[in-house]
């Protein structure tokens, strides 16, 4: 694979930045470095690519997978990590501002991958280095309840290479389940599918739980098919994709809910195997609890757990594109 | 040394499965390693064998020594890490099964190194990867009261150096001193005792800290010689190898005991060294506290600081046949 | 650069160790590597230097910059890191005495870079190894309120290269802001000043912040020309440097005081900007709060944020010329 290539990106900030040719471009590059991968002397060469650079992973909220696969992605890229992961050991105690904090954490690394419970700080992180003399980019890896955009990117990877016979994400019916409301992961997921040719939502939820206005707004606004339901039976018979998720609890105190751990009536189990279609498949971002029931992992059809191992091909895809656009710059700064 | 010919090596989980040349095998990889290092380059050739490889370091427990050792061990070899070591950081907050969180980290990286407050984690973890289509090596670096076979691997290096000119481990006397209900060194070390001709225990505690039935049915079982006693003097004066430990109070709590920090009467101080015996060695685990004064580490029967350090000899040489392992099944896949 | 040429360097614990030609040295070796990297293939060059090489970060005292640069400036210099940034996750928590815990981190590589409110532990930590048989070098990355040795370095660096048209440091009026009583960077940067010729102080603070006498007599005696003033715009149009500083309020429990979060008397802001000299430059340590208004980060005489990448620098020039020591007594020791 060609390095030099590799498509422009720089922050990383929401799924509206993306189109389809960067959609299809994207999971290119992640195919390609898979297979590069897995040649001899692959990850080696992978390794040298940007053995010169510096990520920094700022994650103060916790996270297990998204901070491995970023962690674990960058490495084998060569890149080398510095991280913040428990705000307390970090210059915040002093109360310093924590776009200063940011700058500050920027003005050592090449790029900066982001995980925080402050809304929006991703975004305003992003504004407020472009307007200093030294930018970097930023990754988004989840911002509060808003935006996820990396799982989104993944989550369509592993769609389009497991219908990879079948004409890939386009036409495909796409049965999200569970906390609608309060999943970032299928709020960015959702807003990425009028980028598809014929898509139908299915939006298996509680009443309380349901998708909110603003993603329906946009849904409309792009003519993307959705129906609302309770019925979960009939949307396991129906779709293509049945993406489960689990109950976004940990927002409970700030919306002054009280959730239950998980819905029973929307627990998918070898039941429902039965009436998955032969060629559907199951998803789930992961941690899961009781909605997936762990006697459904060695189905075929079970694609969850690939689906994690994709985050790590994806972001390094990411974290290639970022970098490689860093290198053709500073090449250009030197002519 | 010749990586291609390492002794093959899976999960690391208890000393059980370990025998003689097994033993012999690894302490001779151990001193290869250590020659290499000392010769010029030979830092930098052991930094090129597995840096295409990356190791998950779980540390869901306090520790010092065996992060350390295990995490310059990986990086002397190459190999990237990638740790946990506060559990808030990562998804079992937000109520994930301990075998998903490992699984899924297992996910990201080549070998999985634990060590857990969770009774036989390690095992079940390595039995649940099993049941899997990805597999992964596993290391026990430390499981709750029950086992730390690496740590035993290490002692056994560091006596066989020490004797290695008197016949090596065979036929020594063995003083274990101290807290030698809980201690999970001392343990793991007396059952791999019956492996070695012609040796004699020496089981030195007050009464309520006493070894415990089952290594004591073990030691029976495989005829290994042993007494117990409250004579420390002539404990002492017998041994080749006095080996002394901490009262392992964090597990008061869960045994209903209130344990002192240390037992006055059981104390190595600079009085004992008249009476050890000039070929003998004095070995601790370490962290100490008062069982062992300070004021004998410059004797050169003193080995607990060397056997620390043999901590991040021994573990390389573990991680070492692990991965020289994959690396001949991955061969083996693509021929 | 001649990497085999770098100047002597072991312990770095206080500024009392530097003399005129080491401060300008390790100056001259900080512009080289920064010259360096901005090569092309320099930045590959500085990682292969000591890839061979693994430094402890102990910072058990909270850190974003401190961390962050050494964190950088080891990986770019190809050094390894394992890192302790809470006390929790050691051995400590089982009351292992620190100097034991630190001669082990010790034994597993080859420099300790410490933080730590404990009064003194570099110092006793050094002087600890030094009397084992295998001593390590410390740096002292800031030491409860007593020192900051590399702090004042990266300081000397940035009004020596701010200056590089104006003579250097050397006759320059530099005026300390805020609280001067507990500020360690301040504290450690005054005790300089008198290896540079004809030198002049502006000490700025509230009454109850005032430089502590120990400093006080420590210019009287090496004739450094001080004026302690509450006149903060008089300082602000007569000096060469206006050098903020944080309120230290962390320090407050210990001192039985309660302080404000800030002096507004002492703010530095836009209006200042008018009544500085158009050649002087403005100086912090970070973090800030709001003495230092963000609305002068755009004019050229801030330096703050360059003060602060100064830091990387600076420390990857001091790392590289301990381990170049390291590597010159190994290369001996061979012969």
């Amino acid at each position: 694979m060609d390095f030099d290539r590799l498509p422009e990106l720089g922050h990383v900030l929401s799924v509206d930045q993306f189109d389809r040719p960067f959609l299809d471009k994207i999971c290119d590059v992640t195919q390609e470095i898979r297979e590069l991968r897995d040649k001899p002397d692959g990850k080696r060469l992978l390794k040298e690519q940007f053995a010169d650079r510096t990520a920094m992973l700022y994650f103060t909220q916790p996270s297990s997978r998204t901070y491995t696969s970023f962690a674990v992605a960058c490495q084998e890229l060569g890149v080398s990590i510095v991280d913040v992961r428990d705000p307390h050991t970090s210059s915040e105690v002093k109360e310093e501002s924590l776009l200063d904090s940011i700058r500050t954490f920027s003005s050592y690394v090449d790029v900066l991958i982001m995980r925080s419970p402050v809304e929006g700080l991703a975004r305003d992180a992003a504004a407020y280095l472009d307007a200093t003399p030294r930018p970097r980019p930023i990754v988004n890896a989840g911002n509060a309840k808003d935006e996820h955009p990396t799982q989104a990117l993944l989550d369509i990877y592993t769609m389009r290479r497991s219908f990879k016979d079948r004409g890939g994400v386009d036409g495909k019916t796409v049965a999200f389940v569970g906390d609608l409301a309060r999943s970032r992961v299928v709020r960015s997921l959702a807003k990425l599918m009028y980028h598809y040719y014929d898509m139908q939502l299915l939006l298996v939820s509680p009443p309380e739980f349901r998708m909110k206005p603003d993603i329906l707004a946009h849904l409309d606004q792009h003519r993307v098919r959705y129906e609302e339901t309770a019925d979960f039976n009939g949307a396991v018979r129906q779709a293509d994709v049945v993406y489960m998720t689990r109950v976004q609890d940990e927002h409970d105190a700030a919306d002054g809910t009280r959730s239950p751990r998980s819905f029973p009536e929307f627990h998918f189990t070898q039941e429902h195997l039965g009436i998955l279609r032969p060629e559907a498949i199951v998803m789930h971002p992961g941690p899961r609890r009781d909605e997936l029931d762990p006697a459904t992992d060695d189905d075929p059809r079970s694609k969850y757990w690939r689906q994690m191992r994709n985050g790590k091909h994806l972001r390094e895809a990411v974290i290639a594109c970022i970098l490689a656009t860093l290198q053709r710059k500073r090449n250009e700064r030197r002519r």
